[in-house]
């Protein structure tokens, strides 16, 4: 058997904790995959002292992670300190100059700087792995860059955050409201103290714009991602979709248009019995559509110890074997420009709730304002009756483009009779 | 850019024709992910002048296919004739004899053939792709032999015929009867001429032992499957399945036992809201359970031209590539001897329907019958009254062993009052 492939991990969390503890306990399945033992030889943490999930006795520590990926007895540097700049960037740039492979499971890094170190990988000839990055321990970057490598793909979507998905499932399971479900969530451990990375959507976004890079070997552009969060979805409305057989989604979906890629993360209504819909609970979800391949999708744990130490492993032995391939798909060089669609020129359906009041005449405004964009309406939903009181009124709308959705509804919110400005899911079939 | 890698195709049916003319279509698309051209130089088939999807001019014919895979200008022959023996596995032997790689999309020739041919893909120092053998376009072959490699796995099972998924699915949304529906998928071309194959499980069979022979790092044994078709299921038992709160599925699983590996393929009632339920028509899905990444989903189109061609051209750029992997995730010599455990050691929850004439006593007779082999009831349903005539009684049993329930069915059979052999489907939670 070949020489040991010596790695050095940088960040021990639960994660970092999860790659130490997996390598350790599986030494020899691993090594006997891997055709080489795999060896960690190097840590480094903010707190040496703290107890941890994982034994780092015999092994060399670094206070500085940098240093270590520059320094240390190491092939490898695993990544896992977070953050799109920092100590993280400094980590993986000291590794590749050292001459040494990185992964990561940074998808902040790689949104906001993949290109640069993919292109500081290739010139190392080191392999820059990020699976982990994406989806948790679902092996979706491995199936874009390899396993699918035959297709053009035309789409990519997913549901990309399990903090997000949990609060949406958990919201039409039990009828409880945002503000409720997201507490407890956060007494779970499911969202951080802080949640507005997750429920804004940037979580989602970030990874998203790996996704959209690796899927249409284009640069990474995390800037011309439109997102929106979930912070606005009420129970009302996960209620009328159901009523309307949708159930609602945090997506993050990217597309090849004729101008380019548009790439956007948003609330979204999916038919209820389309696969993506029954992803419940913290589970993520990719949707590839390839032009040979058809429609696949790969479901898992989206994050959690165990799933992303999963990923980076994987990761880690692929280095071991030798099995390279470009970051992006292809070269660095080959890489499309990032410039991304606006959602503007977004053509689907929408479905819209306004908060009207109950009086004659107000369905004719709203209709005439919609006609007067020449937006087409599928279906008008007035649920109770309630003279002169707020009623919602639920309405579904033909594909049409974004940009006339956005000034009927600008007309609409004008009304005197509506209350409220409207809401809008889009609809994805 | 390297040089290009030089590819032979035998067999040029559906696949054969949609791998030919995808590496021309997207000749650029693929060199550019590659790194270098990949380049049919030859091919073969039966008849060279028929009618073909793809354009074969220019590229140098051969008659007989193992005299391609010795004699071509290749550096990997595409064998896609089919069948376990004859052609197709000469093919495989003289191309590695010659020191070429191998794809394939021949599950059966892998199934009965598969430890060998890896150790002669092995010795040659050559690759033996085998992605489009399960599946389809599904890249679950890489998928655990690379991406979920660090993780231990405890189970592999999966809808691997897409002709038995559409069959019971079309039975479930019509009613219509198996020989009904059969009918209309052969008219369709969604089965074949002669379905035994199929809808007698040895196609999900021979998938089933290459997923097990790579999960778990053991020889191929496709003679240690439990195999049981479709044939006998009927609309009745879909019905009560529905109202029971179950989906019925034809599933291949393989699971890691005290004992060894225990690999079988029937019909299964699953819950109706798990993610494998929800694939429908000719879709395939293969559910994995790893120690560290959990349950992962992998769904798309398990047949046809477009995802089979999908996956072989994914196993031609990993050679192109040089990426290598150990054909079973292990070296062959790595790799555990194949003894199977018998599905009688399977511990598990069942669904049985009795066939009996409506007379008191009946219930209380069958239920006895179960108690003397210590078979607990979870629930007995009989749907109308009519005396003297025949009726359907329905149980569902706790999780015990299948010999218990053997044995307990046996006695139920010799009842006065039971008509007909008992129908028992398992059922997988």
């Amino acid at each position: 058997m070949s020489d040991s492939l010596k790695i050095a991990v940088a960040g021990l969390g639960t994660v970092g904790a999860g790659v130490v503890d997996l390598l350790k306990r599986q030494s020899e399945l691993v090594a006997r995959r891997a055709g080489r033992p795999i060896q960690v030889t190097a840590v480094s943490a903010r707190d040496r002292t703290r107890n941890r999930d994982c034994d780092i006795s015999g092994l060399e520590w670094y206070d500085d992670a940098a240093e270590m990926a520059r320094d240390a007895d190491c092939d490898l540097v695993v990544e896992l300190i977070g953050g799109s700049d920092g100590v993280a960037k400094a980590v993986c740039e000291e590794a590749f100059a050292a001459g040494r492979h990185v992964v990561t499971a940074n998808k902040a890094l790689l949104a906001v700087h993949g290109t640069e170190l993919a292109r500081r990988a290739e010139a190392a000839g080191r392999a820059l792995g990020y699976e982990a990055a994406v989806a948790g321990g679902i092996p979706i970057i491995k199936a874009l860059r390899e396993g699918l490598a035959g297709n053009e793909i035309s789409s990519v979507q997913g549901i990309l955050n399990g903090t997000c998905n949990y609060i949406l499932s958990t919201m039409r399971d039990t009828g409880r409201s945002y503000e409720d479900v997201l507490d407890e969530a956060q007494r779970l451990g499911y969202a951080e103290a802080d949640p507005s990375f997750d429920v804004d959507g940037i979580d989602a976004a970030h990874k998203l714009a790996i996704l959209a890079a690796l899927a249409f070997g284009r640069e990474v552009d995390f800037d011309g991602v439109h997102v929106e969060g979930i912070g606005l979805i009420s129970t009302t409305d996960i209620a009328y979709a159901e009523e309307l057989g949708f159930r609602l989604k945090l997506l993050g979906i990217a597309t090849a248009t004729d101008n380019g890629v548009m790439q956007r993360v948003h609330p979204v209504l999916v038919p209820a019995d389309a696969s993506i819909a029954n992803v419940e609970g913290v589970f993520n979800a990719v949707l590839t559509e390839g032009n040979s391949v058809g429609a696949t999708m790969l479901e898992g744990r989206g994050a959690g110890g165990g799933p992303t130490a999963s990923a980076v492993v994987g990761d880690v032995m692929d280095v071991a074997c030798g099995r390279m391939a470009p970051v992006f798909g292809v070269p660095v060089d080959a890489l499309a420009p990032a410039a991304s669609v606006s959602i503007e020129e977004r053509w689907g359906a929408c479905y819209a709730r306004l908060r009207v009041l109950d009086r004659p005449g107000v369905i004719a405004d709203v209709t005439a304002a919609l006609r007067d964009e020449e937006v087409s309406v599928e279906s008008i939903l007035q649920r109770g009756r309630d003279p002169e009181e707020a009623v919602d009124v639920v309405l579904t709308l033909h594909e049409t483009s974004e940009a006339a959705v956005t000034r009927a509804l600008g007309r609409i919110s004008a009304l005197e009779a509506v209350l409220e400005p409207p809401r809008l899911i889009r609809i994805e079939r």
